[in-house]
């Protein structure tokens, strides 16, 4: 059986970052004028992404996107092209409004997350960034035309490329997300 | 190491249901004047959950509730006692206003699970429920009070039972709702 095409970047298995790696550049896809954004850092983790709202390159079911400290990104060229997506959303999206590349998004709202912004590596071409460690969202495919049917097909595909398939962030987000809760409400007092 | 205690039902192990059981009586904790509820049907599926809003009876670190058709639930006593915990919530649990145990609690809102209702097998003396399948909502557990440092625990002793842990319901669950969604949107027109 031909395996199901899940994103370029993976599809033909996962290549592993480089341990002292320190960032890069993102460029969109503009040939004129094209945005560029600096990444003075390696992702604290990359993982592939199966909701409605994470930018993929044409004909990828996941996106893949990873996670760097908010002050490590640095416009470099170019942001005069940049808005947010939907203003309304947790992750800010910055895109190219010529090409419609995101290139990052921050998270600005009261959040576990907050001080975080979210990229996607495969805008750059310096070899080095971490591999992609698990899929979020996975059911969330079916909202973007992924065929019901096809799920096994894809979490199975997800697990032969070493990537556990969630479909809601990992066990240690969510556990982070519950911790954040919890201190919130005042259960957690640690 | 003793093993970490979840839920009285199944923390001696899964008890599995009786093939042709058909449904069987709910009864509250009140020795005066029980409010009974009559479910005529087998649950679709049972389930071990840890989200903060099921009832869990005292010390239990997860709910055990099971799913079935609303038209298939039948107050059959001291009803008047009955009244919904969160008007505002999804699920509207209809909760003993003497004892608090949640008695049945159903979808009434436009959502992919409307007309189910939630139960809690636990509070009915007749056997032959299904058994749990799956755990759902496990990293909540942290904000009822679990300790972060404990969460591995918790989900080996999960797993351990047979109850693969889930932070959010489980993949075949989470495809129905997405399935709902993309229909919605028109994304899926099957």
């Amino acid at each position: 059986m031909a395996s199901i095409s899940l994103h370029p970047a993976i599809d033909q298995g996962i290549r592993q970052g480089t341990p002292d790696f320190a960032g890069g550049t993102l460029v969109c896809a503009c040939t004129d004028r094209p945005v560029t954004v600096r990444i003075n850092a390696q992702v604290l983790h990359n993982h592939a992404c199966g909701c409605t709202k994470c930018w993929k390159p044409a004909g990828a079911i996941f996106s893949i996107v990873g996670v760097v400290p908010e002050d490590k990104v640095e416009v470099t060229a170019n942001g005069d092209k940049l808005k947010v997506v939907d203003p309304s959303a947790l992750i800010q999206r910055y895109a190219c409004t010529a090409c419609g590349v995101h290139l990052y998004g921050p998270i600005e709202k009261e959040h576990a997350f907050k001080g975080l912004a979210f990229i996607h590596t495969e805008r750059s071409t310096d070899p080095g960034w971490a591999a992609p460690e698990f899929a979020a969202f996975v059911s969330s495919v079916i909202e973007s035309g992924t065929r019901p049917s096809d799920m096994p097909a894809v979490r199975a595909r997800l697990k032969e490329l070493g990537l556990e398939p969630y479909d809601c962030l990992s066990p240690p987000l969510m556990d982070a997300l519950a911790i954040y809760a919890a201190r919130k409400a005042g259960t957690l007092r640690e």
